[in-house]
């Protein structure tokens, strides 16, 4: 039984670039499956860092090519969590990684799970003297031989969908009149993706906020700063800070060609509490050409 | 209409990897032309440095194969700035990216741009919720659509070329005795390239210079080490500095296993000032073997 | 008389990727061999580390698939150390790069040089204004005609292999009752890899050992931990120090999921000493349910 042929695997890892494992996992992949495509994502996830590893997993799900996902955020490698491959979209897509919460975002954004499966099936990996990169001897030939058209069931006992390991991905609240959010992901440039979209804005608010990073009892103390809601950077003219429709459909604090995130001292999973500001009423003076 | 069909994206951004978004680009470029090879020049421009990024892409310009450069270094992202594809020689290849001065020293070095459009189609863009990631959203639907055999002009309306924005490349210049030079390049080894080749030495001049860094009015000082003309590095034994022919065929200040950009204190931008120092005499002393 | 042709390029290098070198590379060996695909095994051995390079290739060789390793760590560029082309494995791999010992590790584990070429014939070689950038004039030219079947003999005269410079590994040794290793090499996660294999061990050791890093002479001090051997890092709980047999069959100094590297101040070339504890005794404490 065999399953669709694949072309591309596009790759996420925490494994950095300064080792080879990456080039290793890939070197696997080209020995059992030389006509497939290699697109890295990322690989400087944070060591162990899972849930920044699930959110950029998620973030780019929606752009790769059709064929396998393989994801490597694996604190767990060697002991009991289950190494799986996941079948999304009609079988356009097949997700492949640790069963540790670290691709259920992505998951979920692709329409869920349709079919599970555990890789057991020891004939599809390499042989190995330590149980310590599954990158390389478990998952790489999974998606390789995935790529082969080797049919998933092949590759372990089919398990429930229900029973893989949620992601967790915090949500907005209101606290009074103010929306307590929190932060996602703080990229290169210093924008601070929140966790939440334009339409999780109250109507009524205007354009003019107050965001004050930490929690009040933040020992290290909060950052209070005024902020203008934006479309585009370049309207954040002389130092204003921010909250920037991004690329994703999120707001992010930015600030013009600066790091909002080193400006206002904050952090992925930092806490951002927001409030409105009464809008300045309209500029209206009358202005009178006549002498009086 | 077509254009010719490429296989070959050469890529340039300020993105760095611990993010996505180069792997995003690659993806969209995938899954629009699945026959495309994608080379990473390189992402690591520091954010918004367009000076540093054009002249990497100069650098790199004669050397990538016949197809799309797409480089990506965009402060005003969103903004008025146009989106540009720019065909030069004869067709082999068409640069695209922002037009903010950074594709033109890559440009002027491929012998000019021969047409230009303006990346205006939406219908070779992608939709996204926001306009902040315009190589996701942008830059890569047109190379690859260009890859594909889009012809330039289907991307939107013919730019008059002289109409681009320039790059500048600081020129040296004699102040009396001196030659005022400029560094335009650290690499990861340490050694400073100057913005002048070994013809731009005057003629005359031996092969021991003087180099200071710094402009003489310049607070933090200035640093003044004697170099020796050369064209290996290891001719510069027992930690001398030499002003080296490197392979862009320009001069660098360098030292044979050491960062001379350390050793020195220079960095990008920096003024060097040289002057020619008197070549020591050739050593003819006269040893006599015979006994007196 | 051609060779066969190949389709991959395995690449290490010193050069980084803040600096376009690789892609600029890879640019030379596509412009050259447009079929083949480049897999990147790192960039990031710092900058002259010959030995750190040589064992990285010696991780990877096991698993790049046939074809070309093309591997630079070149601090005498330009120099006369020779540029080589060393076939093995029957022919089904090229190992291309300088001959300063870099190669000789990975060489030895792909079953030792069969025949090795010296790279001097300028007709494979691209012009160059400088003579310190041999990656991209001397070894990727060399790499992609290869792909396309020149055969080793065009590159440039025979050599004997005995001559090609050889690597130096460090062995263990014993010293009374401790065995004196070396850590090989500290990856992203913090395990620091010796120098011996599970066999390396006294056959009489238990499962709990002493290490202790650095030299008794060393003037800053050693540090001394227990450690247990284990197979899996999550066998390591509460802070434990574990000697992990790593993927590649090596013993490691490691923790679960933390630094071992860091929490013991241990780095690559440093010393490590490693004596038996006495294993401690099985708890079999009676207990008396009755009462007395």
């Amino acid at each position: 039984m065999t399953g669709p042929r694949f072309d591309t695997v596009s790759f996420l890892t925490d494994y950095g670039t300064a080792d080879e494992f990456v080039g290793v996992v890939k070197s696997v992949i080209r020995d059992i499956a030389p006509h497939v495509g290699v697109i890295d994502l990322t690989h400087e996830i944070a060591p162990f860092d899972i849930r920044a590893g699930s959110l950029a997993l998620a973030r780019c799900i929606g752009y790769v090519p059709s064929g396998v996902v393989l994801a490597v955020v694996d604190p767990g490698v060697g002991s009991l969590r289950r190494a799986v491959a996941i079948e999304v979209a009609g079988g356009a897509g097949v997700v492949i990684g640790p069963d540790n919460g670290l691709l259920a975002p992505a998951i979920a954004m692709a329409g869920g799970a349709e079919r599970a499966f555990e890789l057991t099936n020891v004939e599809y990996q390499l042989d190995a003297a330590g149980a310590t990169f599954a990158g390389r001897d478990v998952f790489a030939p999974a998606a390789a031989h995935v790529c082969n058209g080797v049919a998933l069931c092949e590759l372990g006992p089919e398990i429930d969908p229900v029973l893989l390991l949620p992601g967790t991905v915090p949500l907005p609240r209101e606290d009074g009149d103010a929306l307590v959010t929190e932060v996602l992901w703080v990229d290169r440039f210093g924008n601070a993706q929140l966790n939440i979209g334009p339409d999780d804005l109250p109507p009524l608010w205007g354009s003019h906020l107050q965001v004050q990073v930490g929690a009040p009892t933040d020992p290290s103390g909060v950052s209070v700063r005024r902020a203008v809601r934006a479309t585009r950077f370049s309207e954040l003219s002389g130092g204003a800070v921010g909250l920037v429709l991004d690329s994703y459909g999120m707001l992010a604090i930015s600030m013009d060609q600066r790091s909002a995130a080193e400006e206002l001292g904050v952090s992925a999973g930092d806490q951002v509490t927001i409030v409105s500001l009464e809008d300045p009423p309209p500029v209206e003076t009358r202005v009178d050409l006549g002498r009086r």
